[in-house]
């Protein structure tokens, strides 16, 4: 999507150098725009775990990327297969909650096992992520034209009154590669000239909505709202909000959804207040080993900065960290939680929609 | 409770001069402790507005003294009713959630209004304000000593392993005169030596959790952990919270309760989660008026620096303020929402517990 009116990716190959990835530094965000380049398997590693780069399938892509850039530097004194195997294990540890990242590198540890000779192997291993990282933004849109078929539909029961989407936590282009998950419906509805308006809940502690999601809909052109993430269930309560969509981190086969922390108070409201929540996520979020969501899936849990300290930009236009609580008391950083299926109306993925069981994501998604 | 190990009250009149109230300024906490006088009912007014001093209970009483301040300036030449009424009017305006400050302004007004030589009025002004005080004070160590039969049930249940209570903003003492609501039964609980641990909602976007209930728990040496608003479901999914207890800021005689927003989706949990879900308030803060909550009680909105903006203090011990999103992205900034009836436990009174419904709360306020 657009930055400053020109077109970007957020992972992409150095125009220049072809042993350099180059990524978007969403840390920065929205206060300055940088990009950082990745040369090696431990940069790759390293802009994952620290969040430089994020989003489930962002951090898919990146680690493919990774097998791309440790390939680079294969000195074929061991096995292709030892090596791919050691530096796959390493990358899929960078974060453990986004079940994408350990999908996509087995993608391309399984693409790359037949050959030995590290020419091909290079050259087949960029292919390959290139191939990866094309396959998401193409999900990205089909998501966006599945979506957009139900935002569709309730402006023409609001007769053409803007449809107030609620999100959560940056499921946009920025967690993608391009169109994003959950804003990809709302980017296909808009661009078509069907009127939204976006609440845009904060999300801490990282404030990836108010800093990412805003950001993004802002450099569209998209009408929106930033909100506390304690508004969204007066909103729905008043007839303020007509649908939730938000993107997923791993998903069971039985539809429950991982998401960032706070989606299932979300996901709560809207089904007592009887308003359609949707997840939108592509196929590659899906954990098709899990069945019970609250009980087997990792929950991260992150430093205590996060919370207690605060980033913003200073009226001079200088970046500065505060401690926002008193410095004696303790804080606690669960990154994600887990919203069961029953909550959830529907999965938009790039198959089409489905709902939150194993039948119906089955009956899409046959194994 | 203490500050620095010295008992304080949030608001007193000045031990040198009688016609100055002093109350802590708590838009200063936690980084700062001072105080501020009120001269007038214009002070008190904007004191309430500006939120120098918040919370339901300690609103009330600083309307009450802010009709004190504003007789020592009647000068006689109306008639005091007319006068009494004037201020009455003006002071009930400050801010239009809180029932608490009509109610209190409405009694010093009937005690005062058979009177009509200034000496006298100021003398009994002052002194039914200060019985509205000591009021608020005996209330909440009621409510204390009721909440804490509550926590004593459970530590018993978990053989007196911690008792964790999740609360939302701050319901403490300095939003009392003293002990507080939500936390009065913890305070009681804690002095009693049965083990507790708070979840303390940071509570977006005044942080009233972080910055005030935390810096309470922390003088009283309570254990506490500070969390993001999006916490609370994941912890109560884990069961990780035995008992949420919360304020009010208006409650209506069919038990539904305006509390600081985000505390319906906190009840949304509760109620998914099994888990008891209390609300702690004294009687000025029933409107026994209302039947619906989520209609007719008014939600305030606030400024949008509250939300876009954030206050911390810096590693040199500077108080910084700084923008958190990009500039160009609206906001929005309801202070309350309304849980309904249904998903509340008990309320939790000076009069005793009862259920949240009419028929329990009218056979312990028969008006």
């Amino acid at each position: 999507m657009r930055v400053n009116d020109q077109h970007y990716h957020t992972i992409w190959v150095n125009e220049n150098d072809a042993t350099i990835v180059d990524v978007i530094d969403q840390r920065r965000l929205p206060f300055s725009f940088e990009t950082v380049h990745l040369k090696n398997e431990s940069d790759a590693f390293e802009a994952i775990r620290n969040m430089t780069v994020r989003g489930a399938p962002l951090i898919g892509v990146t680690g493919a990327f990774g097998i791309y850039l440790a390939l680079l530097h294969f000195d074929e004194k061991n096995s292709l297969q030892e090596y791919l195997n050691e530096k796959a294990s390493f990358l899929k540890t960078a974060r453990p909650t986004a079940v994408n990242l350990a999908i996509l590198i087995d993608e391309m540890v399984d693409a790359l096992s037949d050959y030995a000779d590290k020419e091909t192997v290079v050259k087949l291993a960029l292919e390959k992520a290139t191939e990866l990282k094309n396959r998401e933004i193409s999900w990205s849109e089909q998501i966006g034209e599945y979506g957009c078929e139900l935002i569709e539909a309730i402006s023409k029961k609001k007769n053409g009154a803007p449809v107030n989407i609620l999100t959560h936590c940056n499921a946009g282009w920025l967690a993608c590669i391009d169109w994003g998950t959950a804003t990809a419906p709302i980017y296909k509805a808009f661009l078509k000239g069907i009127p939204v308006h976006v609440w845009v809940d904060e999300t801490r502690p990282r404030n990836q909505g108010a800093r990412l999601t805003a950001w993004e809909l802002e450099q569209e052109g998209v009408p929106h709202t930033v909100i506390p993430d304690n508004t969204g269930g007066h909103l729905m309560q008043h007839g303020m909000v007509d649908i939730c969509i938000v993107g997923s981190d791993r998903t069971t086969a039985t539809g429950d959804v991982a998401n960032k922390i706070g989606t299932y108070l979300k996901a709560l409201a809207a089904k007592d207040n009887q308003i359609p929540f949707y997840v939108a996520l592509p196929s590659s979020t899906f954990d098709f080993n899990l069945n019970d969501g609250v009980q087997e899936i990792p929950i991260e849990q992150r430093g205590a900065s996060e919370v207690n300290e605060m980033e913003g930009i200073s009226p001079e236009g200088e970046v500065h960290t505060v401690r926002i609580m008193p410095e004696g008391s303790p804080v606690a950083n669960y990154g994600f939680d887990v919203t069961p299926a029953r909550l959830v109306t529907g999965l938009i993925t790039e198959r089409g929609i489905c709902e939150a069981n194993r039948e119906s994501i089955s009956s899409l998604f046959q194994k």
